[in-house]
């Protein structure tokens, strides 16, 4: 595995891996005050398009990537409207 | 352009898109009580992996969506910063 791909794998895991503890404080606090409503919304649905792209051209790690991105996600997304 | 093409390019354009509106409310309301550190350290660092991964793939896409992203997220990440 050469350099390039070392540093996209990394990129990859750290994009996708950030919107945990977003979605552990949003859980924990349900302070949404000052969560975009719009950005959740229109980024769900955009990792839902990357996971059907990810299907359809069969690319394994954009399928996994964005299929946790999107539970991530949907949970702050659910939270927002929840308790906003 | 098939419609696989067409999908990711949306896919692109929403999952990109979306950090402005998070970016201008956090400008405007300067509220970061319930916006998460670690996420935007997380991705901002990653944005920046993936910028540099598209610039020595060569992958113009991948440099100009990231390039926006870093510069939402970065604002982002500095209002976070200053106004925890």
């Amino acid at each position: 595995m050469n350099f390039i791909t070392i540093l996209g794998m990394s990129a990859a895991v750290c994009t996708t891996a950030s919107f945990l503890p977003q979605a552990l404080k949003t859980i924990r606090t349900r302070n949404t005050a000052g969560v975009s409503l719009y950005m959740y919304a229109l980024f769900a649905f955009g990792t839902l398009l990357w996971f059907v792209y990810g299907i359809l051209s069969k690319n394994i790690p954009i399928v996994a990537a964005n299929g946790i991105t999107l539970v991530f996600s949907l949970i702050i997304l659910v939270y927002k409207i929840r308790y906003k």
